[in-house]
């Protein structure tokens, strides 16, 4: 067994979306549509008697990684190094969880396939009730479309054939657990149709748009949020909600063209990886 | 409109695969798992009065492109560049269908999905009589298991989690559509038992060994082929052929190893994206 394994794991940002929950975890997901980010996690697994976990050198309690690690039955040092802030609506549970499964794979020889360790992070996600729809976008990369809810097994993955450079600004976090465990069925009909828009014309400008549409008719946006959007449009740019984060992202210069300093990213092209 | 569009492909060698006819090309396709390759195609889409396909520089007939092309009611400049050899086991074929579907798409804003344009791409990759499995491969990249066959929205794909280098030697090429248009029903019973192999156990290794089997029951080894093969694996070395091509591949140094001057790329973290 080597010392230590790698993986890299991009971020993502949900547009839109719906929540649909089934007594099986791996059944339970989102649909929607949303961007992988070139910003993610690079996650370390080394082996130890017992687990411990940490983010940028912090020490962190993440249920989903914890999952993952014993549905693997193996205890070890989890580090994640990332860029993205957490807690903001750029899937860094989502990729700790994935990185833990495909770096914990390779160290310890689990032998297990690639549908298998995205369903394990998965449900691992879906239990600690910290997402629904990360994980199986960013084992996908690029622009993701989720269009049936859950892991390899049962959801069902298309894309948007996009590139280019992203922008992001984050003014503070939301908590994900508090809106996805609540009353979500008012998300039904306006995510439903963002998708159809997505469906009818898969571009990266129809995804902000019908994100932006679905931020506003859900109340979701915040004031920041809601402002960003708007300078961001009054400058011709195309911008959107990181559901769920107090984050706004644009594509190209959108947020620099309109004043603000971002931080600057890409539409990741591939997955989440061994390194 | 811009003036071009570009689209990278990775290569992809099959280790072993099972041929599954159906009336719909996007039904057909193959069974099967292999590698996909660092070294791959970068595809140039142009307008054009009239289509030109070029590889490296020359004039080339290419069934699978030309259809591509008609299928989104375009024509276009096409130009590949790729270090790989032609009709060699390296899907150079599959990847110039599918780079000028991504590139096409992009460049005429035809907006289809990634799924969309996978399912051009094999549907005319399976009628042009050049290849079965390699561009639903190449899409996903990294070491794609093909369980079910058939473009995105009929197949059914899985991979294994690996990374790492790879090395080849190409001795020269063998037709493809000789081979998989004639009697193909020999190779269903080895080419059924190496996928249960590799499902069982996913690791690369395990490709390796479950496609020498395949390779050796089949009866298609050359004799260079062969070769390489048994002085690799004297040497402690994963050997095997590149189906269908008069080439070898191995992993790690293992043809470098056995005192072999081969090629030298990677399996490709990502699948095919535009650039």
């Amino acid at each position: 067994m080597d010392d230590v394994a790698r993986a890299f794991v991009p971020g993502h940002v949900t547009g839109f979306f719906t929540v649909e929950r089934d007594e099986d975890p791996t059944r339970t997901g989102s649909t929607g549509a949303g961007v992988t980010l070139t910003d993610g996690v690079t996650v370390e697994v080394r082996p130890a008697a017992e687990t411990t976990i940490r983010l940028n050198g912090e020490d962190v309690e993440m249920g989903a990684v914890e999952r993952v690690l014993d549905a693997l039955s193996v205890r070890a040092t989890v580090e994640g190094e990332t860029p993205l802030p957490l807690g903001a609506g750029f899937g860094v549970s989502g990729a700790m969880a994935l990185g833990t499964a495909l770096a914990a794979n390779e160290l310890f020889e689990t032998a297990l396939s690639e549908n298998e360790l995205v369903t394990v992070a998965h449900g691992a996600e879906v239990q600690a009730g910290t997402g629904l729809g990360d994980v199986v976008a960013q084992a996908r990369g690029g622009v993701p479309i989720r269009l049936e809810p859950g892991g390899p097994h049962h959801g069902k993955l298309d894309a948007v054939p996009a590139r280019g450079r992203i922008e992001y600004v984050s003014f503070g976090g939301l908590d994900t657990g508090e809106v996805i465990e609540g009353d979500v069925e008012h998300l039904d009909r306006p995510g439903e149709e963002a998708l159809s828009e997505v469906v009818r014309k898969p571009t990266v400008e129809q995804v902000l748009y019908a994100s932006r549409r679905f931020a506003r008719e859900v109340g979701l946006l915040t004031e920041d949020v809601r402002a960003a959007i708007r300078d961001v449009s009054d400058d011709g740019g195309e911008a959107s909600m990181a559901m769920l984060g107090d984050t706004v992202f644009a594509l190209g210069t959108g947020l620099s063209d309109a004043g603000y300093d971002p931080e600057v990213t890409g539409i990741h092209p591939g997955g989440a990886t061994l390194r």
